[in-house]
């Protein structure tokens, strides 16, 4: 199989990465008028709209809004349907993502200025969230551990899922995940009106405040418009790997490793950088040799041939510099000292140190989350945590005497402004100071 | 001039409420088509499409796009034209607000499990970020201060403010607030195709990661579509205060802090919630003594008379409830023993404890940030703050015991999604334990 071979030294390499990097940009107009329509009448005809949908695209028809939620008893009856070893690796999986989350709970603060003025912030969690689980052939029970865990822990009151199950099959796995981490309602529907009735509410659906989770562009889409209506998380796109390697890695390891990333879907992307021609062409072999042994065979290939790349530069400070531009979702760095360069990474969803840290034990169980930014955006964003189910109110309590220095400058401001009322409001504050 | 009267013993009080907080949904359709229009054309044709919608929409005709970029001579010449008053005002805002920053910073941290693993959250800032600074009417040195301070304080490198300024006339105070801040580029462009050239850059004004700050439907609606390219902080809606107050507070200040709100514009919404019907009274009668005085006084009896209200409640717990309900933007507390009732405040902006602790001087000076969670968003977000300029990456270093031990548990979650080749790269790891 075909993977592409740059060097960091050729002269078209800023094109040729240019090109790798680039995202097929195709025609969102017919998606988004779709979503619009359907939005619109979710929030027009609420549970009505609701039943139509459910059985025009997510095959489920039944005759009330009520029986396309699952009954605690159901999701109970998955979890004891489980085998002990299936039972215990989700349980672990929970437990280390519980606990690197307990890590980023955002803590209430304050502090008193001499003049006896208080200032805080006080943090709070979301009364209530919805989590988008895709169904299908992407019917992940890490993603409901992932998007429930964090809001578990940060104290969510309402957890409510949303996961299609086309012709009434669901997946026990899910179900089970879900009585696991004490997701509070699911819901048996997926798609832009799932996304609608968990913003706008349906006579038996109650809203919530932030919607999370991946899906098909129809949900990314849908998690847009409603965006101001709920918080969200992010826009999901392909998901990606790079991985940084020298000769003191395995080409095994990270031929597998560009596998786990590809097999994901065709649109994914799976990179190596290395300053050693040689592992580069290792790596090849190892990709050449194992692939045919894979069960997703055809997927791998067309990612890798379509988005891949082994990419050969001067040194590790390269590499690292090519990383930082390409702000990858997932970054593994397997070469010598590898933690040292840690602090020199600026832009990746998670980072993997070392060749025992690779990123499989991040998507399922070693507790960090695997929901990421992708497609660029850890330039800006953040893995999923809990502090996204939290949010935070500043808290100021001026003293008299605060209130009597700050008065005129408030007052000199406002009316800089314009503002003649704020001018009044600060300015009544300073009479008696 | 009428204002609302409501009380929450009146039979109909639930569906009063919930007309008082509608918002008019007016069609977004043809701002949303017209928007996506404009992004279209700065991607397709760069500098030359800017220079076209500075000329139109801008007011503002050149013949070159660099020159809608001022000079660091221009900025420094602002600050130094300003009298020693206005200095001292502009530099103390500043200080506060970065002195509340620095609290807000994220921090790295890590911890190691007893197997030896390490699991750590590395923080960075972004490298740069865009600040929409509206023109005209409402060209504020305040909304320079909120956006660009945290900004600074958080660390980002290159900080590019745009401001329109129509027919050439710029507010000098605003240009003078942005040497303050450090401000590294700006440019005298708004609308929507100033939020696409910072999102997608062109030939002569480089792409940001990240655009904040408020603006009109336009820009709003333009955030939003550029949202996933770039980070976006909300989309801004009209600005609100509650006031919780009880016959301890004086009604004139509780006139002019509502006045303050409604002095916006018309969709600006300003409620009083009290136990005490007495209260009201006096303060409807503050509201008719001072409004003749006012400057804005239209805008303002507008404002009150479609969206304000004073409202009766049984008591200030029944005064918290609604107030949480609402989730306001701004919520000033006047009433004895006020900061006992913080803790019980879920969603709020900004909490404002005391008689002397008005919005005013968290609109200006005192430290806390003026860009707020508006219309109800306060549920599910925060305050603009250091922390929406930085980005946390996760990072995973496990021990070979470690690996050895997640090997089986990954290894079989990865089978049961079906993922051969997650499972075959947990495996691997696994085979040295």
């Amino acid at each position: 199989m075909e993977i592409r071979r740059l060097d960091s030294r050729a002269e078209d390499f800023a094109q040729a990465m240019q090109d790798l990097l680039a995202q097929s940009s195709v025609s969102q107009d017919e998606v988004s008028t779709r979503v619009a329509d359907i939005i619109g009448d979710i929030r027009a005809r609420g549970d009505a709209a609701l039943l139509h949908y459910a059985a025009v695209l997510d095959a489920t028809e039944v005759d009330d809004v009520r029986q396309l939620r699952l009954s605690a008893e159901t999701l109970r009856a998955a979890w004891e349907g489980l085998d002990a070893p299936t039972q215990k690796a989700l349980q672990t999986a929970h437990d280390n993502v519980a606990e690197y989350g307990e890590r980023q709970k955002l803590q209430d603060w304050s502090y008193t200025r001499s003049d006896g003025s208080i200032l805080a912030q006080q943090v709070r969690p979301l009364d209530s969230v919805g989590i988008y689980v895709p169904g299908g052939k992407a019917a992940y029970p890490s993603s409901v551990i992932m998007n429930a865990v964090p809001a578990k822990v940060a104290g969510v009151a309402r957890i409510v899922m949303v996961v299609p199950t086309p012709g009434g099959v669901a997946n026990p796995l899910v179900l089970a995940s879900a009585y696991l981490c004490g997701v509070d309602e699911v819901w048996t529907i997926g798609g832009a009106h799932a996304v609608a009735a968990l913003a706008y509410g349906t006579q038996s659906l109650a809203a919530v405040d932030k919607i999370t989770g991946p899906g098909n562009r129809y949900v990314a889409e849908a998690k847009r418009q409603v965006f101001g209506q709920v918080g969200i998380d992010m826009i999901a796109g392909p998901s990606e790997v790079v991985i940084i390697a020298d000769d003191t890695a395995q080409a095994d390891w990270i031929a597998a490793d560009l596998f786990a990333q590809a097999e994901h879907d065709e649109m994914a992307q799976s990179i190596l950088l290395t300053p050693s021609a040689q592992l580069a062409e290792h790596v090849q072999k190892s990709i050449a040799k194992l692939l045919p042994q894979q069960a997703r065979a055809a997927i791998i290939e067309r990612s890798l041939a379509e988005r891949g790349a082994l990419i050969v530069c001067e040194d590790i400070a390269e590499c690292i510099a090519l990383s930082n531009h390409i702000a990858p979702e997932h970054l593994e760095l397997m070469f010598e000292q590898a933690a040292d360069y840690v602090p020199h990474i600026r832009h990746a969803g998670a980072i993997f140190v070392g060749e025992h840290s690779n990123e499989v034990f991040g998507d399922y169980c070693a507790g960090t989350n695997h929901v990421l930014p992708t497609s660029r955006s850890a330039r800006f964003a953040s893995a999923l945590g809990v502090y996204d189910f939290q949010k935070r109110s500043s808290v100021l309590q001026l003293s008299r005497a605060a209130a009597g220095q700050l008065s005129p400058i408030a007052e000199h401001l406002a009316k800089g402004e314009g503002l003649f009322a704020h001018a009044l409001s600060a300015q009544l504050r300073g009479g008696d100071a």
